[in-house]
């Protein structure tokens, strides 16, 4: 698997049973991110031994407290443990002075380099990308400007069919012409069609962190047939006055998201405190949209697959 | 017990072998106190099922990462979970601007009163007190300002002796007298001496945290003949120049000063995270002073005993 998500914390904002705040791992290939950190981000990357030197990115959805309380103590563990990589970090409007005022006050300096860029309130686009990756932002309706993220692949090269590798004798130049779509040109000035020397990409997969939101349609335009979504369900469906109140999310009207969008797979997480068995809220988003499950800690969620 | 200490993180600065950063919770009969508090404090205050409503006040040492990052989490959960009685919060210059910008950034109200006060460099003298209690702070010698923090007992009541709160039938309020050091007037006016009726108080024991400091003799104006010491002890013997250097101390350093200080108990704490095997620094340490003693996360330490 080349596209998987870790699981570091998954509960609202009181840790409870267990549970704790906001934070998750993403490793696509050879690099990695961090979506959120909540406290004890760095104990729980330590405790579940991920390979934390490869993490390029970290995009942080909004403010509250139970999503960045972690991000002083993570950037200075890495530092005091020998990280050397930049590290880009990605976030709402105040997120560059919360990380300066906490290095500055706790005399910190970082071995390491960060960036940090600031989103503009509503702003949506690509705010990372590598070769094979881009990263979207796009806003959620909460009660402070709040971003969600969409990890999508980019276009996957075309397969060789393996039988021209041998009989034509392919130089890597070739081969990576030939996977990009050129024709082959014969030493005999015969010309081979890319179409018979190729078959159609790998698909691309693609995966959406939306938390913490209201219950909000105009996410659709950014998530519409992604495979795997994590969507914040805090409440059940009892809850869904004070769901509303809060802007927050039912696991019923998250699922109803996951519908609409007409994603492969839905992920529920940012469960409240007040629920020790997260089962009745499984249930109730399984009524809607049935291949729904819980984001619990320590798990991997294979994307592409 | 009326008085002990459960250690809530022992680690220094990165988190390692399930060890964290600096913690402790102080028990003093109904009241409760945090010395330093680490990444995830809250967490392991929750995990231990300690009563945190019986918080009055949090100590700070100093204002690096590892004794300080749990406190805006701490403080909000504590708010969200109904917590309504004031604390104070005491320690170096900074404390104040770090506890309002993180709570102003994360946009937290928190819902009962807190009192900071910021202590001068260089600061000593009594910071709290309770009617039992008086909580002393004095300067350490690190890198930054640094406060280590003496828990002194106030003299207790003479004790009465049983025989006579049959034999006078004394009231609540003879019996305080009594206790005070009054004597007794009997209503045929004959006078009983206090020294009759009373035995000498129970002692007063005594709790001091030093964490972090160089090797500093003196300290020993201030913790001599103290019941329990809680001293840092980052590194082993071999690493002195280290020590020295970071301003930290060695295991023996620590239990040099217990020695010349003439406590009764000595605890080590803030290991460095290079050690995963801790009986070392404990064994050398108790060449130097025999009732030497790993603190160890999750453990109650008896003061009154």
């Amino acid at each position: 698997m080349n596209f998987r998500v870790l699981i570091l914390g998954s509960n609202s904002a009181i840790p409870a049973f267990g549970r704790n705040p906001s934070a998750q791992y993403i490793q696509h290939f050879a690099d990695a991110f961090l979506v959120d950190c909540g406290e004890g981000t760095q104990i729980r990357l330590s405790n579940f031994r991920v390979k934390r030197g490869k993490i390029r990115a970290i995009f942080i959805s909004h403010l509250h407290g139970d999503h960045i309380f972690g991000l002083p103590g993570l950037l200075t563990t890495f530092s005091l443990s020998g990280f050397e990589n930049e590290i880009h970090i990605i976030g709402p409007i105040g997120l560059k002075r919360f990380i300066e005022t906490n290095l500055e006050i706790s005399q910190s300096t970082l071995r390491f380099p960060i960036h940090i860029r600031e989103l503009e309130e509503n702003y949506s686009g690509i705010v990372y990308e590598t070769s094979k990756l881009e990263v979207r932002t796009f806003p959620l309706n909460h009660r402070i400007a709040t971003f969600g993220y969409c990890f999508q692949e980019k276009q996957k090269p075309l397969r060789l069919r393996g039988e021209h590798l041998e009989q034509y004798k392919l130089v890597p130049e070739k081969i990576h012409a030939i996977r990009s779509g050129a024709d082959l040109q014969l030493p005999n000035g015969l010309v081979i069609p890319n179409s018979e020397l190729t078959l159609p990409p790998h698909p691309s997969y693609s995966y959406a962190y939306c938390s913490d939101t209201l219950y909000d349609e105009s996410l659709l335009n950014y998530i519409e047939h992604i495979d795997v979504l994590y969507h914040e369900a805090t409440f059940g469906k009892d809850m869904k006055d004070l769901a509303k109140e809060r802007y927050h999310s039912t696991s019923v009207e998250a699922a109803q998201i996951a519908l609409l969008a007409k994603v492969k797979t839905l992920y529920l997480g940012h469960f409240s405190s007040r629920y020790q068995e997260l089962e009745p809220l499984l249930e109730e988003a399984k009524t809607v949209f049935k291949d729904s499950h819980l984001a619990i800690e320590g798990q991997w969620i294979d994307i592409d697959q």
